[in-house]
């Protein structure tokens, strides 16, 4: 289906779309744009997120309708849950407005100052909370995204390039529409929320090649965009790629909370970063343990695949090989593995794991400390489900991305996450 | 000249230095080794360093008999400047024993947590500060690098892989040698520090293309070497390429102070990254603080390079060209620009700058907020000179490196930038 008039006419109001503007020309523009964004008061950032909130709100059924375009230009083989990513209805419009007030109820984090000390010379040494300057983000289908995204840079005064999937390129316009209308209503620099309406991968590769303009890229889709853009980023990214999470029963465990949470870990959601896909049981409580948890997964429909030691417990399992303690399976899978103890658990999963989150269930005190100290992961959770690993259930407000890399920030990343700290020095007339 | 017979001798004992064995072979074991370290007590880790300070203090003449190698080995065409880097004598052997010793004084920052806060579904929410596990150190002749970057790698719980330069092979594999002993002794895993005797480019490129294993990557070194690396590496770094540090004489500068801070931060020392390449005056002090500082420079041997305005006040200098502003003479020349206030002054820094350190001189406070908000560099400093920005004068001990880049740590990076957070959640059977 072709774009309607009206969706083409709402292209020509929104100043700043234009498929023949080069990257270098977006991104010089962002970078303008984030001088002025980085200095805005607290006051007038949160007036313009409360105006966003407004402009969706009024404009509920044009961007419905924006959707229903996208929805309509879908394939009729497109799966059922990549369509209902895409879709936006009431419900997830609200979902929208309020995960933008969270971001409004946030403190702001830039300008906040940390004393380090006075040097012996009588210099004064502090760090301040900044902004990064100007954030690309890359994205794929769902697009809460470009509202969570917008409000979380302007927020920690970034400006911010939005390359969303081309499947969800009439709902994106249209809500970048109402992004630009409240930054001109607020008198903000247009320039600081641009989307690229180009969705080719040549672009792509032009935009994670401007390290001139653009400090730091965060992909957010397939494992298959973000292998390409690690290969050919030259900027800075805050990404993830594999969620191999596992769930570790310890010898010390209450297997009332072992059953519930092993069980949660995998099937709350299937197709998730923080769902487990191994589940490891300490040798001392494997009998009476491993024929619960396969008797509930099987209840669940969830194929198990066992270690040797496991399928001498339970026999009608399927047998794990070598790959599958690798595997980010994303659906209805488990992989099953009997250890000695906390010490092989731990060297597994260190091993073996993509260190996003993993988690231990024990009552014993100096066991969760060895496994929180040595499992090298951007969460490690005790006594809880893997699938709390998340931006929201940590109280960051939305997430721009999650970070498996070891440096800058990891796991959930929010408006933290987006800023940086600066040194500040005072002295009165000092020299060397 | 040749290696010696001596320190061949010394290369067979030391354990992990074999030009045969491949890179990831290498930095394999550094990740094995980097689980060892990451666990090791805050007792453990200063015995070690303690240990380190005693072998060198022993071999003083052994280190100072392989650099003499080294600087034997130097064509004798050879810059005073570079030989210089590279001489070690019993001074700076105190100085690097003094170094280290400054590291086992630094508090631990590995373990140290922070409660983020209560959720209202009761888990609570914390951070623990974490190695980032093996780093990269690639550099080029002070052999000081060796001892240091070991120390605060080791501190901060991290393996290192260091990769010097070829002009200092011989003092490097010697300290190199020292700091095996001083790890076997502790019984830590000798591949906890590990040096590459291959100077090869070639072996670079590897080096930065094993992700997989080698969490971060520091450079210290030439600009292109810089260069190359930011071309072709796969790993995060942390790095600078520039440094085009300015100095603003505001219109409510104490003139007394900003001549000693504008001939300080040029003239204190030439070639280094925090020295000033552009001073900037505000025009309402113009025709009184210039003659008097182009006199002061003038005495000094430095060229000065003034804009049209500048030239007005001070007709017998050299005019300076649009390339002028872009550039870091790391040498006896300043340009100078006249400016219609602070506001121009912290555009030019913006643009043409490189984001590494840049001063104020004045007594408003209001226009030092100003500057020290919009000023997007990596040190803001205050009525004091540039040479400042180094993280011993910031109480961070020997820094592994400076970052102009916006993100995990800006300007002087010490023994933090070498951790980062991970978050811990803690329930009692939570699910979702």
């Amino acid at each position: 289906m072709l774009v309607s008039h009206e969706t083409r006419a709402n292209k020509k109001e929104i100043i700043n779309i234009n498929t023949q503007t080069p990257i270098i020309e977006i991104a010089k523009k962002a970078n303008l744009a984030s001088q002025n964004v980085s200095k805005l008061s607290s006051k007038t950032k949160n007036y313009l997120l409360q105006t966003l909130c407004e402009q969706i709100d009024k404009n509920r059924s044009e961007v419905i309708l924006s959707n229903k375009l996208d929805l309509d230009n879908l394939a009729s083989s497109t799966k059922e849950s990549f369509r209902d990513r895409l879709l936006l209805d009431n419900t997830r419009i609200d979902n929208m407005i309020s995960s933008v007030q969270d971001i409004i109820n946030l403190p702001d984090p830039i300008g906040q100052m940390l004393d380090i000390g006075v040097r012996p010379n009588g210099l004064e040494i502090k760090k301040v909370r900044s902004p990064i300057g100007v954030v690309g983000i890359i994205y794929e289908s769902r697009p809460n995204v470009t509202t969570d995204a917008s409000a979380l840079c302007i927020k920690s005064g970034n400006s911010v390039i939005l390359r969303g999937g081309s499947e969800a390129i009439n709902t994106n316009l249209l809500l970048s529409k109402l992004i630009q209308k409240s930054l001109i209503a607020n008198s903000v620099n247009p320039h600081s929320v641009q989307i690229i309406s180009d969705t080719s991968r040549d672009l792509v590769t032009e935009l994670v090649s401007t390290d001139k303009y653009i400090d730091l890229i965060i992909p957010r889709g397939s494992k298959e965009l973000l292998k390409f853009l690690k290969a050919h980023s030259k900027i800075p990214m805050i990404k993830h790629l594999d969620g191999n999470c596992h769930v570790f029963i310890d010898d010390f465990a209450d297997l009332v909370k072992a059953l519930k949470i092993s069980i949660n870990s995998k099937t709350n959601r299937f197709g998730v970063c923080n769902a487990a896909e191994t589940l490891i049981v300490s040798k001392g409580i494997a009998s009476e343990f491993v024929p619960k948890v396969v008797n509930e997964l099987s209840k669940k429909n969830v194929t198990v695949r066992g270690c040797d030691q496991t399928k001498k417990i339970v026999s009608n399992i399927e047998t794990a090989s070598e790959a599958d303690w690798y595997e980010e399976y994303l659906g209805p899978i488990l992989a099953i593995k009997i250890v000695s103890g906390i010490n092989e658990a731990i060297d597994h999963i260190n091993h073996y794991g993509s260190h996003h989150t993993d988690a231990i269930v024990s009552e014993s005190k100096k066991n969760q400390n060895i496994f929180t100290q040595a499992v090298d992961s951007s969460s490690v959770i005790i006594n809880a489900s893997t699938r709390f690993a998340d931006g929201f259930e940590y109280g960051l407000g939305a997430e721009i991305g999650i970070s498996t890399d070891k440096i800058h920030a990891r796991g959930p990343v929010g408006l933290e996450g987006l800023t940086s700290l600066r040194w500040v020095v005072s002295g009165d007339g000092h020299i060397k």
